[in-house]
């Protein structure tokens, strides 16, 4: 059995915002050579999340739109979190949109449906945040 | 270490519709001769969920209404996303049910607490839609 | 490829309760002598979950506040599956917080950013229910 491990750093200017990381998990795949497995890529930080959609702008602002009128940031004292900070809002965004991905290699390749693509979604942005991306398999 | 792969195909005649796959899952169990390892069961369409929960047509029907009151599907216009589409709802039922689940294998078998079930959600159904099966183990 | 199994057990004396069980599921991996590969921890109940996120008293009542919010415990005639039980609400709420988590493996250890803690979250309690934690890789 082969593993891969190699974390991917970001530093969105938004609070919140969703960016496509395909690109950078085919990358780690090609560099682990590996042909068939399982790769996960989670967010290591607990506001902040990496999903698959539809990398569609409109569906992106349906989603933030969504998420604020499900775990809305203000008033920030709705929160018990917020005694010292101001990010309860997204350890609850962070929650719906999931932490992990688990996506199948065959062939080498990124064992994906026809519009699936990998998102980091960052909830409380404006600071250097991690995801890790694991591979294993042969 | 060994691995497996099977694509299994739905064409659910509602546009909302849960079907339990859990037979069809074991069926690729068994084909795959694996015995110790993990199962990924994944929707290969972002309008589609893989889960599991409880094989009861009650919860069934609470499921539907209450993520037709989390994401309702009209009015259409609500969403940025259905300019050209109508299923920006099925993308945010999707992401609150999930898009795949992991399995552990052991002894040949699914290693299952007394009531999982695993399903396939359909969110925007009346066309072919895949789920992938991915095993790997020994 | 090694492979690794055990069962936590746990009977928490409220209907609801989040628990943190990093602890148990580092003793696994020491257990299992596992350096690489990946780490599946889900309940075995469909009404609990197990999920990552952050060790902080606040932020818990938060998530309690929020989840009975979105799939209220009562009237328990609001739901189809609360004939002959009353656990619905527990089913949805296992939902949004998600069935497993998938932790990769690196060097003997659980691949954590800085605040990653796994937590049982229990939402029909009062009896004892399982955690499955089965962990591959070499």
């Amino acid at each position: 059995m082969k593993s891969f491990r190699k974390v991917l750093w970001f530093e969105l200017p938004e609070r919140r915002q969703l960016i496509n990381i395909t690109g950078e998990v085919n990358q780690c795949l090609n560099e682990s050579g590996i042909q068939e497995g399982l790769c996960l890529v989670n967010a290591m930080h607990i506001t902040a999340s990496v999903f698959i959609n539809d990398d569609e702008s409109g569906l992106h602002k349906d989603i933030e739109t969504w998420l604020e009128n499900l775990a809305p940031e203000k008033p920030y004292n709705r929160y018990h979190h917020n005694t010292y900070e101001d990010n309860a809002d997204a350890h609850l965004k962070r929650t719906i949109m999931g932490r992990e991905v688990v996506v199948a290699i065959t062939g080498g390749k990124l064992d994906f449906g026809p519009w699936e693509q990998i998102f980091y979604g960052e909830f409380d942005g404006k600071r250097k945040k991690k995801v890790l991306v694991k591979i294993i398999g042969e």
